[in-house]
């Protein structure tokens, strides 16, 4: 019972970092230039919150490029992330990734 | 079993809504005059989401004038923010909320 | 002297005003539903800022729906979005636009 | 005449950056571990765009460890915050600031 209860809090906490990632950082300014430092500091911002784990966030390059203004950068947007967090809360650990789904043309959150 | 994971992934998208909430949101400009707007806005982003059948926001008022610049305005806090958010999958429902905690002074999220 | 100096002001305040709108809304859940309330909303915090005289909102409904996931909604595009913001300081006042400019595949802010 | 114009417009452009990296990231998690990282990638983000010539961020450490949350980390505030920037379009240039103003209770920025 409190084991169970405990793998729905590390669900849920695992849920509110995926959420707040996306809508903190979405919109950011981002070029091949600084794109490595911006990773890094999304998984920090990960890092530093209640339960993580282990973060882990990759900006697709390909799209970044696809994606470049005339004025060599871009706001980051939904299609280029990825990223995985892994939450435990006490022996219980959950994994959750986000990744554009580009069927449902949605930044789709899953636990795996 | 199956229920089980539904209610885990109730749990997930319960999180990923009040994770989006307030990292969207915190630093709008908001007054007295706009602040019931900003509360049905974000209400409705929450509603927007998959599986939420309720939601609801409050802005602490008093907080509010608490903080208010001279300019009339303030940028919205943690510290004035009340969200309550309910998610169903299937038959699982869960209900979830974000408050201010003094003493942690932090903007707690819980499944209630 | 002095009215050039509150020219520039006018400017530097009229700057201040879009690239906040951009970078506060920019991911925000956006729908058919909801999306005056969602202009409504900017307009007002465009207009609580110091020295604002007139804020306009427009989110483009074709690009709203070609943007659509299958959850019905979508996160707000530099695509879809126009603004209109007048500043006054003092007698200067000036315009300035937010719009989204497909050749530079930039949202382009400019004095108009 | 040309000169009031380009002088016009980078005041409009000091504005714009400072605006986006108020609004962008308010809000983000950051620790005295991560402080750092979090100022060095808003520099690069106002350093991408256009007409930047030099960006500092800096974020108040004793403000930070005062607003520590029970978790070891905080959200963003804009107590916490100075910005400075450089716009230079063709021979103007324009600095402008982003400070804290105590008595005002407002993250003011000014042209400088």
């Amino acid at each position: 019972m409190a084991g169970k209860k405990k793998r729905e809090e590390a669900c849920f906490e695992a849920g509110i970092k995926l959420g707040a990632l996306f809508h903190q950082f979405i919109g950011i300014p981002v070029s091949m230039e600084n794109v490595e430092l911006v990773e890094r500091v999304m998984e920090s911002c990960m890092k530093l919150q209640p339960y993580v784990s282990f973060s882990k966030v990759r900006i697709d390059r390909k799209k970044l490029k696809k994606s470049m203004s005339e004025f060599g950068y871009t706001s980051l947007e939904g299609e280029m992330l990825y990223a995985e967090v892994v939450v435990r809360v006490d022996e219980e650990e959950v994994r959750a990734i986000l990744r554009w789904d580009e069927e449902k043309k949605y930044p789709l959150m899953s636990l795996i």
